[in-house]
């Protein structure tokens, strides 16, 4: 929200639609039709457009935005809250197109709606997620999520794997790039020294070893340490179940957690409509939704725009930051 | 909170004061004092006399409460803030004294002050923690750890284990057993057939084994099932990190959580101050304190006594529900 000193020309938004049987395409729609966004930013929908038009006719939402069609989706054989291999497949390639497309600089910005991981396995794509295959396509090695929300942001140090094999992944390096990227983020964002609060990874931070394999002292702590050395605002680990009490985060701005739920499940409990999901360390600004496909709701016209609305908002914001 | 048919007498309440170098001995000597506890139960300290003493004289607090001296610590070598294996050793002595009066009937409940962990383990004590010992000194099978307030209430399936061994000491009983205890407490306490709400191990509940080792298939599916054989109101296994948003919430009782932060960071997020730790399964009645001995407070007067009074209170409940 730091205002430019420059003119700016309204910034370009990729929305990929997500999964088609889900709720991306009514929210990407609703959104693109608020006056609040398109006064900021040109919206272009990325989909099968046959489907998005028939959304938008059987909602009677307006389907006058720009669409890029991409995305093979047999209108016949689609049934709302039915993802398959081929929801699954054209999710990832309108996807990849928007990034495609943020690369070269034919957009600005790439937000994304909701896909299903499992409609992707089954298409046989080999990426867990939306932020497995950037780091792939980009190329970038320093990927990190972050979830945001005005409550609470989390920088999640491992992501999509099953919880036991997190205090195997967990690395010193992994970890001082999570506070590192969670820290620079957060200075775009907030005009000042940012101050990032490390959650341990066992109950009780490990109660001085005694419920830990080591993980806090021979992994954590180091990393804390040499974060600190590089100067960044840093504490911690602190025992997970009260660094997310009011007082706690009340002197914190961004949180680095060590598995998916240490930071989805404060941030959803505190902020649930309105977080917004970052990949840190990309060449391209790139946001999106941080809820799913919400197969229940699809097509129903009922799904809360919040955090698609926040996602689109936290990319013009970004893209602003970056190129001013 | 229901109504008693009969004429009461009011309940005689132990409380173990906890580690004496943290907040325990004061935050007892507080609510001992209030009129709202002496009205409904005759609270007992236990604890060294000595230290209750010195304590209540630094704080200008009432020591006129009955006290039970139980613990050996040398006042001179005693410091605020400072746990040793002599604190420790005094901590778990005046709990089991607390314990075994309960089990011959001279009190009618526990409650309990924070321990540190680590000065039970540096006292040589082989438990880790109140509710482990509970467990072998009743002989009691069934026990599992709950956490209530206001807002949420919370049955953890495993408890002070580090995150790493959580997934291998999963068992279809102990999650049965979970679900069983957390439905009977939530009966006595609301009235109706309580909702349990299971939430799952791994990220998106495994996203039906994409990122999961099989837990929810193998393990806790079937413990749900079992659980709904037997006429419990149960749902699951559900993505943990959308099981705590406010919708969810709504139509839950009580949850049952794999591991304990994954129930101590969602209740400790929403309700701080006002939780209260139940152990379930026992043949007495005894609850304690949600949090620690917040050794940077200790002996300032100024630490939160909502807890310990929260569980004072629901330990009489708890006492009418049994004894009417």
């Amino acid at each position: 929200m730091k205002p430019s000193a420059k003119p700016t020309k309204r910034p370009r938004i990729a929305i990929s639609v997500g999964d088609v049987a889900g709720v991306g395409v009514e929210l990407a729609l609703r959104c693109a039709a608020l006056q609040q966004v398109s006064n900021r930013c040109l919206p272009i929908l990325y989909g099968p457009k046959p489907v998005i038009t028939h959304i938008a006719e059987q909602l009677a939402l307006r389907s006058d935005c720009q669409i890029t069609d991409v995305g093979d989706v047999a209108l016949n054989q689609l049934r709302p809250g039915l993802t398959t291999a081929q929801t699954g497949q054209a999710s990832f390639d309108a996807f990849d197109l928007a990034v495609a497309d943020a690369m070269t600089g034919h957009v600005d910005a790439v937000v994304t709606g909701p896909i299903q991981k499992e409609a992707w396995h089954d298409a046989g794509i080999p990426f867990a997620g939306h932020t497995e295959r950037l780091a792939d396509r980009t190329g970038a090695r320093d990927v990190c999520m972050m979830l945001t929300s005005d409550q609470i942001s989390c920088v999640l140090a491992t992501i999509h794997i099953a919880l036991a094999d997190v205090p195997g992944s967990l690395t010193i390096d992994s970890i001082v790039r999570a506070i590192r990227l969670g820290s620079q983020a957060m200075t775009n964002r907030c005009d000042r020294d940012p101050r990032v609060t490390v959650c341990g990874l066992n109950p009780h931070a490990g109660e001085h070893g005694l419920f830990s394999h080591g993980e806090e002292a021979n992994i954590i702590e180091p990393a804390i340490e040499i974060a600190r050395e590089q100067g960044i605002n840093v504490t911690g680990p602190l025992p997970p179940d009260t660094a997310f009490t009011p007082a706690i985060r009340a002197r914190t701005d961004v949180y680095v957690c060590m598995y998916h739920d240490q930071g989805l499940i404060p941030l959803k409990a505190l902020a649930f409509d309105d977080a917004v999901n970052v990949t840190l360390g990309l060449p391209i600004v790139r946001t999106s939704v941080d809820h799913g496909t919400a197969l229940d709701l699809a097509w129903q016209g009922t799904a809360n725009h919040g955090s698609m609305l926040a996602a689109i908002e936290m990319a013009i914001d970004l893209c602003r930051t970056d190129h001013s």
